[in-house]
């Protein structure tokens, strides 16, 4: 199978190198009868693009080759693809799918995350419960004003989604004694949650969380699904992380409820829109603490955990199995 | 036995109550022979003392009655105090210890802490895994600057330190997949570090500390330890938490090396001096993090913790044992 790499122009913190690609068939051998081509720029992407199966590449190459309106573009540019695999775990950007045919399969790199996004969660619940917010603010001030705080063993936590992000959340807070309610599809079991409920009971499991976590894809069902009437029914004090996507909660309504003392706090890597403008109000509200979409990706194993689900898929595929990692247009991910 | 609990006139948060002490009896039930007297007057601790053989209060307490040069006022104050129980760890403000007579044993609260400390330890690598410092400072001034990061596993943290709150902090980076190397007086094993040295060979290890931790008790022998020539032993981005107190590291040389670009971040629960002034370097020096000394003082579990291991050092007494809390002078702590 002939598979082409496109790394974006420019990209210096996570192009897919020839070593990383090597490396990953070194420790999957019963790859090596792939056939790769590198490039990073357009004459190298369309020449191998004629013969390439199969694409590796990043969601805003997919959205701007083959995405909405462009489908018949594509087909010309790519004759023989079957399969994209994007290195991104959420591909909202690509929805609705409408424009990918039938007979190319797309793949998201859903579990490369893990590691990484289970210690950034496990860090913002650790920040919230120490106040890292407001002592940021008082910072700013010179302000010395002590506030104490509490361990996280024996508070609740929700967490909504429980994919590679919300399920390595939900580890490491099991692991620290929390009690973990998950919030997913169906109200199934998970090794690492006390309790589940389905999407659809989620207002019964608010005003029980100490603490929240956003972990959930972006889809039409959960656009706006933090909006003010659900803020309402948090506790007092309920203290709120979000590491899905800002289109997952209403966030004026998440202002308003800092602004009116609400919340114990929020620390949020994903904002609407993303750069967020510099005069935007949830810089400057108090009790929110913003980082720059960087929670889940960790540069020196991003590509080869990336490298090792592709080839999971491929060996699915050569089995006669379902590939684990193909997004379904009808879920939305 | 009579014991005299004291609190200190106007504390709201961490005053021991009647009830706690009921609640520690309960889980102690071979200490309900002991008498108790509460106050937070003068009136009520002149009264009490005349009989207490014990007394629990805070440092600054012991420090405005029984302190330096004040031995004599203090023996006709207390006439009959065995034994004085301090509600803190860190005993340094009350040394040295020249005031206190052979026959009256100080007691520190020594173990209270460990479960907050870890926690805030661990919070506290993970922020400057996760460039929280650079963070806070980008909020500040509207700027979206994604910087990534990697997850703690597979790197080396030196804790110095390895009473209740190293230890603790050992344990939980431990759990994270950190090689941890142990400092403290002898080189003797710990069970949660790889290796451990003895304090006059912390130059051996200094280089190889991609993460450093302080959680020592401040003594002449550890005032001053991260001077200037420390810094300059510790790797190019090496990152820091200072659990301990200020006057462990050299807070200009901090500054200078931070300013320098020789540091990867600094997260400091302790200052020189506390409050730390609106005007001081600290607060403004980039890459520092500071929260006002709330590290390790969980205000629900603070006194149940430290009544229990009152009684532990009780019970040790009668079964004619050394209290395990009990200052020794020379040491220091």
């Amino acid at each position: 199978m002939r598979i082409h790499v496109q790394n974006p122009a420019g990209e210096t913190v996570f192009p897919i190198t020839p070593a990383q690609w090597q490396a990953a068939i070194a420790r999957s051998p019963d790859m090596a009868d792939l056939q790769v081509s590198f490039a990073h720029d357009e004459a190298g992407y369309a020449a191998a693009m004629q013969e390439a199966e199969l694409v590796v590449t990043w969601t805003r190459e997919v959205l701007a080759r083959f995405g909405q309106g462009q489908l018949k573009a594509g087909r010309d540019f790519a004759p023989k693809l079957k399969t994209i695999f994007c290195t991104s775990a959420g591909l909202d950007r690509l929805a609705p799918f409408a424009w990918l045919p039938d007979d190319v399969a797309l793949l998201n790199n859903r579990g490369a995350h893990a590691n990484k996004a289970g210690e950034f969660g496990i860090m913002a619940l650790l920040m919230l419960a120490n106040h890292i917010p407001h002592f940021a603010e008082r910072q700013r001030e010179g302000a010395w004003s002590p506030r104490f705080a509490s361990v996280l063993a024996g508070r609740t936590v929700v967490v909504v989604g429980l994919g590679s992000l919300g399920g390595a959340v939900a580890g490491r807070a099991k692991q620290f004694g929390m009690k973990v309610i998950g919030v997913r599809h169906t109200a199934a079991p998970h090794e690492s949650c006390d309790e589940v409920v389905a999407q659809s009971d989620i207002d019964t499991v608010l005003p029980r969380a100490d603490y929240l976590v956003l972990a959930c894809p972006l889809t039409p069902q959960t656009q706006g699904l933090m909006d003010a009437r659900r803020f309402g029914l948090l506790r007092q004090g309920a203290r709120l992380v979000n590491m899905g996507r800002g289109g997952l909660w209403d966030q004026e309504a998440l202002c308003d409820a800092l602004d009116a003392g609400r919340l114990g706090g929020v620390v949020t890597d994903v904002t609407t829109p993303e750069p967020l403008p510099k005069d935007h109000r949830l810089w400057r509200t108090p009790g929110l603490f913003i980082t720059p979409h960087m929670s889940s990706d960790d540069p020196e194993t991003y590509n080869d955990n990336s490298l090792d689900i592709l080839f999971a898929n491929l060996r699915a595929t050569r089995a006669g199995k379902p590939m684990p990692n193909r997004v379904l247009p009808e879920k939305g991910y």
